[in-house]
């Protein structure tokens, strides 16, 4: 018995989430049901994407994640099941959910889920709610035991998933560039793709001052010096930092204030960002 | 020992929940507690009836829900539990909380919780939170095998119940007249009344054009065709479609908008919604 | 085996507290694991010191409460484990979130959290999510049995600990004087410092009228005349009416509106509410 993560862009107002536990709790009374999150933005994959990167670690092997952001629910995409290098499991529509995991963890081996064995018993007539009747119904069936792994359906290619285009942050003549990938939703801090290594490849030392750029398509939007900090409290409330975020990757943020609203910055590959030592 | 799951319109910004979850483990520490919602728009008896309707069938038999959506609390109105046809229990003030289920499952039972018995000890003095001292203790109690049905209180007549006005669809000379029962919240559907048989027997199939019309007791707000589709992928995006939604009823949305809020359409019995087949 | 409970301002929106919680399920998988609220607002110490004491007594002895608002992270600030004289813990960073479990139940013990031997395996160059790597460590630990209470680390008085400042209402001449503690955010009632007792001293029952005012440091937002009534049944939809709320205070409430949004009322020690009997 493994536990089971759900994680969607359905949010918690109405029922949608009930229904998947109570399919989970009818297949296995007992089954440990968890919640990453379900307030992800609606159809952003890319976002779902990123909580998995950021959580499944934490999680102990075996652990199987449910993750439904599912703009092509009732198309032709497919629904697949995933076994990481580190031994969870994803079960999820084919779109592109798997991009970090597949990126920065690895992907071991994907089944295509058969839906004639893997589905709710007489839902065949739903289509818009594959959450509910294939997803969570699978995922429970998956950490209860009641199926193994390669009872999912066939094995194809892991280099035949959806995977989104993602950046690699590049360091040119002490100037580190990269991209947004996303926001720490309640405390407005912007999260980089820029690894902790590549600051220390560029000579950046706790302490030291650096220059901030942010730009997108269109405009740049933010241009100045801070604080490389350990913390939030090694800075001024109200002031500026840039630090190292719980995932090991550059971060910039207001001390007790929200950084991306104050400049209204965006996350995605448009939302560049670079990085320098400063003498200010 | 059976499944509990809480449904109020409480809110989680605060602790009321938690102190609900706080009573129930207290009375038996490996209940199983699970959440529908706590985002019910306070006071909303209606939504609070439709999610449990939305989620009833998904879950075991003998699972008990606690629904406390109660701006009669502290008044004369009864505090009961019920058990529905598919043998599952129903905790809420009788205020017609129970309308849906009553009228498309049924209800086999109702018993009037007797709080000389069913309260929790030393709560006689607060008037203001049954949701805690009355329902989750109760509903804790009964789900984990400390009381009986029998022994919530005194049986009364199922007609006895609270029930709210409810519409039923019609089908008139080719056209579906129905009401607009709730909102899909996230993502701007709208959840009509009519069911998926009126939709054959008007001799709609999919992938046919329909015409679509709403208003309200002031206005007309929504008058065009778009197509029957059986998912949402089967539109472009940004276009709007009428498919049938995961309880098997009529539903209209724009695939990946909001209709609701592109047409500012509420719920009730005074918003009208009518379909019929289009030969645009 | 006793059941942890989380609290903190970090919202459901991101990874964050699912990571808490994984960490948890790592160290023991049948760890009973729930929230308070994680929708505090961000930074309010005082509100989490509050939503402790709304839910601690609701639930069993040894449980164990982790609540992180943690401005301070990565400061000197201490990071300390209480057992309260009602048999709880409560594992927080050491900045006032104990202030009203101190106050009006009491606590018997502190011990600072010895990180070298409480904190996640590799996780030590992490200074920003103490959230996760202390505090839900080391409360999974306690809670499962791993370690004892004495094992977290060395005590320390219980006076060390930070106590923000509290107002106790006062009867003066007939006139109750007191704060607004915190809101009862879906309804938009002001809870307040005023014990019931202190109303009962001043031969208010129910059913009198009496006259509330409230001000804060720059001006008088409210002057009126009400009924304290047992419940919201019994004034009308709309009227305002004062009553003992579920923690046995003094709250002030429109039934079936907002209080606070209708008179922009706020939260704290400038926040100053007067009762006094009414003859209208």
């Amino acid at each position: 018995m493994h536990a089971l993560v759900l994680q969607s862009d359905f949010g918690h107002a109405d029922g949608a989430v009930c229904a998947m536990y109570g399919v989970a709790e009818s297949i296995e009374p007992t089954l440990r049901i968890y919640d990453l999150t379900h307030e992800i933005e609606p159809y952003n994959i890319w976002e779902a994407s990123y909580r998995l990167i950021q959580t499944i670690d934490y999680w102990p092997e075996e652990t199987v994640f449910v993750s439904v952001v599912d703009p092509g629910v009732g198309s032709t995409r497919r629904s697949i099941a995933a076994r990481t290098s580190g031994n969870r499991y994803i079960i999820t529509p084919d779109n592109g959910t798997l991009t970090h995991v597949f990126r920065l963890r690895g992907i071991d081996s994907i089944r295509v889920i058969d839906e004639t064995r893997n589905r709710l018993p007489y839902s065949s007539e739903a289509y818009t709610f594959n959450g509910r009747d294939v997803y969570a119904f699978t995922g429970a069936r998956l950490a209860s035991g009641v199926i193994r792994f390669d009872e999912i359906g066939p094995e194809v290619p892991v280099s035949s998933a959806v995977i989104l285009p993602i950046m690699d942050a590049q360091l040119k003549e002490g100037v580190i560039t990269g991209t947004i990938d996303v926001l720490d939703v309640r405390f407005g801090s912007i999260w980089t793709n820029i690894p902790h290594d590549l600051i220390r490849s560029a000579g950046i030392q706790y302490g030291d001052r650096v220059q901030v750029s942010i730009r997108n398509d269109t405009r740049s939007l933010y241009r100045n010096v801070m604080t490389f900090a350990r913390s939030f409290s090694e800075v001024y409330v109200g002031e500026t930092l840039a630090y190292i975020n719980s995932l090991d990757y550059v971060a910039v943020a207001i001390n007790q204030g929200s950084f991306a609203r104050a400049y209204n910055i965006g996350t995605g590959n448009s939302w560049q960002i670079s990085i320098c030592k400063s003498n200010l």
